[in-house]
């Protein structure tokens, strides 16, 4: 393992390429791995050992691409299965997004004794009690409104626009007794809620700080990397530009037409790795 | 291979249950074996080479119980792998759900010449063209209205009633075109939609037949087994009272609150095969 080594990012499907966005636009010289689980999709209402036996299937995979940093750049994975995983891989360098938005949380919130954070993310997130975890640990008095918001993963992946009607709606249900509560913070806790960000804004009145934990967690991949002297290429990058290679365990036509709304420009083709293999790598 | 023999029924995750309740409302009698891929639940939109490696697995497993039939009781599944599992296993008897809708379907329309029939599916049905083949084969000049119909799985598995705002604007938002053409039938073209037929009829104002693929291939396995002489017990089944036992591949809270939606009523806690334990069968 090396400067010159690969970041790689997983994902249970496509939402973690919010987070390759922010790590590429802070990281531009790096080679970065993707790997969207896309034939197992969603892992939002799954259990903890469904979800990290996927995860562990995953990280043995790209353990073989000799990654510098793997991160788990899916709230639901992080949330059911770093610790986990963390312990099976001791060797790997692996970190996750929630405590990045837990942190970022917490610095929002600023002085305020009794601050008032929303967490907005899928039922199995909410559930491992995750997030309540890690901003508990840093502030003890924090208050928390817990909404999980399973219907939006799907509205997005649809393709629906924050103009529909229905995704109007969803929002507005989801976020009004937040904003009726007074909620000083909300924590977006959820990388397909990236793209959510103009219409959670207008809904809610700017009456909140917003905390993407994308691209909080990008920062703190940036950090721990400068930290271990292991940028690519070092400060003499130069023009070297970086590349994005994606896996999935599914090649359906979804994961096109969405990756370019989370990537903001257009990709490769990704490379099909498919459930058996992955399994075959994990019992080899 | 007996009429003592289980009938086995296989889905992505929980609609297969509406097909189970109207198969246990048939034949009381019957021993039945109920297999959820809930760990990778939903196909909707995923691929025929990924649906066709998970069912595999599942009617692998499942053939070691020597069910008298096999019942693909998910339209995505049987569009998207019933030829190929057909094939490789050419001992079982296997059958699926589309078949039974299309030729409902084409009763209901009587004998209009051009009769229009509106088919409302997930996504991944809907581009496999099953339905129009199964459809056309039947009546050349049928016109049909395809309608992939996403959000309705999402909605229903999130625990909406029909009552709820948003899943009263999504039905509007699918069925509205299909009034404004004149649909003469719909198609419930998942299993899914069962659970929403009242709401359904009362948004269309009873304009079309309303065809639920559930209930037609139950009558279509009824009629299979008694035309074979495989009806449990034959005539004299008495009292004997039938039964019913699930495995899912994932033990997650959602199968155990839906079950009893689709059920209509309480079952035995669910038997947990792990995806790896199905790829360890499957590879044995």
């Amino acid at each position: 393992m090396s400067p010159d080594s690969p970041i790689a990012v997983l994902d249970s499907g496509i939402g973690g390429l919010a987070v390759v966005r922010a790590l590429r636009a802070l990281l531009p010289h790096e080679r970065i791995l993707y790997f969207g689980d896309t034939a197992r999709t969603p892992y939002g209402w799954k259990s903890p050992a469904t979800v990290s036996g996927f995860v562990r299937q995953i990280v043995g995979y790209l353990q073989g691409y000799d990654p510098k940093h793997v991160l788990i750049g899916c709230n639901t994975a992080t949330s059911l299965a770093l610790a986990a995983i963390k312990k099976e891989f001791p060797d790997l360098s692996i970190s996750g997004i929630v405590e990045s938005g837990a942190r970022a949380a917490i610095e929002a919130a600023g002085a305020k004794s009794f601050p008032l954070i929303a967490i907005m993310a899928t039922e199995a997130t909410i559930w491992s009690k995750a997030y309540e975890r890690a901003i508990h640990r840093r502030r003890h008095h924090a208050r928390l409104l817990l909404r999980p918001a399973p219907i939006l993963v799907p509205l997005v992946e649809e393709g629906r626009e924050t103009t529909d009607p229905l995704m109007k709606l969803a929002l507005s249900q989801y976020l009004q007794p937040l904003v009726a509560r007074g909620a000083d913070v909300l924590v977006l806790g959820c990388t397909h809620y990236t793209l959510l960000k103009p219409m959670i804004r207008k809904l809610t009145n700017n009456a909140m700080r917003l905390i993407d934990s994308s691209e909080q967690c990008a920062e703190d991949v940036a950090r721990r990397l400068a930290a271990a002297n292991l940028l690519f290429g070092g400060s003499t990058a130069g023009s070297t530009s970086g590349s994005l290679r994606c896996f999935v365990t599914d090649d359906s036509p979804r994961f096109r037409t969405l990756a370019i709304k989370f990537l903001g420009k257009e990709t490769e083709p990704p490379v099909l790795v498919s459930p058996d293999e992955l399994y075959a790598v994990s019992v080899r």
